[in-house]
């Protein structure tokens, strides 16, 4: 496994993949919300807590409460796309650390140090969540990752009554070309880079 | 771009990927650092903030610095992996952002909301640490992520002087099979997704 993969899905997945403000009329269906949890799912986490938690807006009612949580703009792609998705965090990933986790009990190690587990949660349920926009680009698919929302009311609206709250949100389809913008510059290697 | 990639590079990225505690003797060179930035750059973050620092540890020396701060199994992978890294992130992004998100100004959308600033810098550097480990893998390598070390003392020796500050740490090289644990059990479906 020790060869660069080709040009088509370097650029695939990076070197001519976008964000998509919309989609195209193109449906998409629960098999692929399986099939994208099945790719995402194997990106390594600390300690395997896999903290990432999806609940995904498919129906007009679910699309219009995400909707009314969002700022405007943000609100209308939501609504338009074909699918939606709150991206959660489990803050009690340490249950399921027994069985995830088999070969020695790491629950000791977080102990009940709050900071810790807040931050581990956030931390990798945010790797996780790029593992999703990654697994949605080597399916074909496109994302709209947004932080514009009111986080309280999304976590009333979604998470009540659970241990889980929002990290952020993003919408899924297959994004239509004739609607990008020019794409930003990226920081150079000297800039983000240093070799010691 | 919209059908699914095929088994060979869904395999690679995500279902027969692994952290690596060991690598082989094959060296990693500066062309290779390189490279990755390449690809790990193009990934999606907020407003473009970029916010990921990378920090190589190529010399004994810098490896003998980030070692001796690291829990003791830590120190012993960042001192044999042929590349260690220290992946920290800006908390001074907005400084930026007239030149990477140039089609209008959000510097006043961060304003001085400290909490804002360092929960983006955190989120969005995280997101970029699993862009690089996906580019890993795409360019053939392997990564052993790790959070066992002393925070401020990394800080202290890799950031001083700076308004950056550390995530987490990885070990890069290409990854020896033979040293490989049974893989941990991912969640369900229904353990982590809801439709709505």
């Amino acid at each position: 496994m020790a060869e660069p993969l080709c040009d088509l899905v370097l650029d695939r997945v990076f070197r001519k993949a976008r964000t998509f403000n919309s989609f195209t009329d193109r449906p998409v269906d629960e098999a692929t919300l399986r099939a994208l949890h099945e790719l995402w799912k194997w990106g390594p986490t600390s300690t395997n807590q896999q903290p990432l938690r999806v609940v995904w807006c498919v129906s007009d009612a679910a699309k219009s409460t995400l909707a009314a949580l969002c700022a405007p703009g943000n609100a209308k792609k939501v609504l338009d796309a074909p699918v939606s998705a709150v991206l959660g965090m489990e803050t009690n990933f340490v249950h399921y650390l027994p069985r995830v986790f088999p070969h020695t009990d790491a629950r000791g190690w977080y102990g009940d140090n709050r900071r810790l587990i807040e931050e581990s949660a956030f931390r990798n349920s945010s790797l996780q969540a790029a593992y999703f926009i990654i697994a949605a680009r080597l399916l074909g698919l496109d994302t709209n990752p947004m932080s514009g929302f009111d986080e309280e009311k999304v976590n009333e609206a979604f998470f009540a009554g659970t241990t889980s709250r929002v990290n952020f949100i993003t919408t899924l389809g297959y994004g239509d070309p004739a609607t990008l913008y020019p794409r930003g510059p990226r920081l150079e290697f000297e800039e983000t880079n240093l070799i010691r």
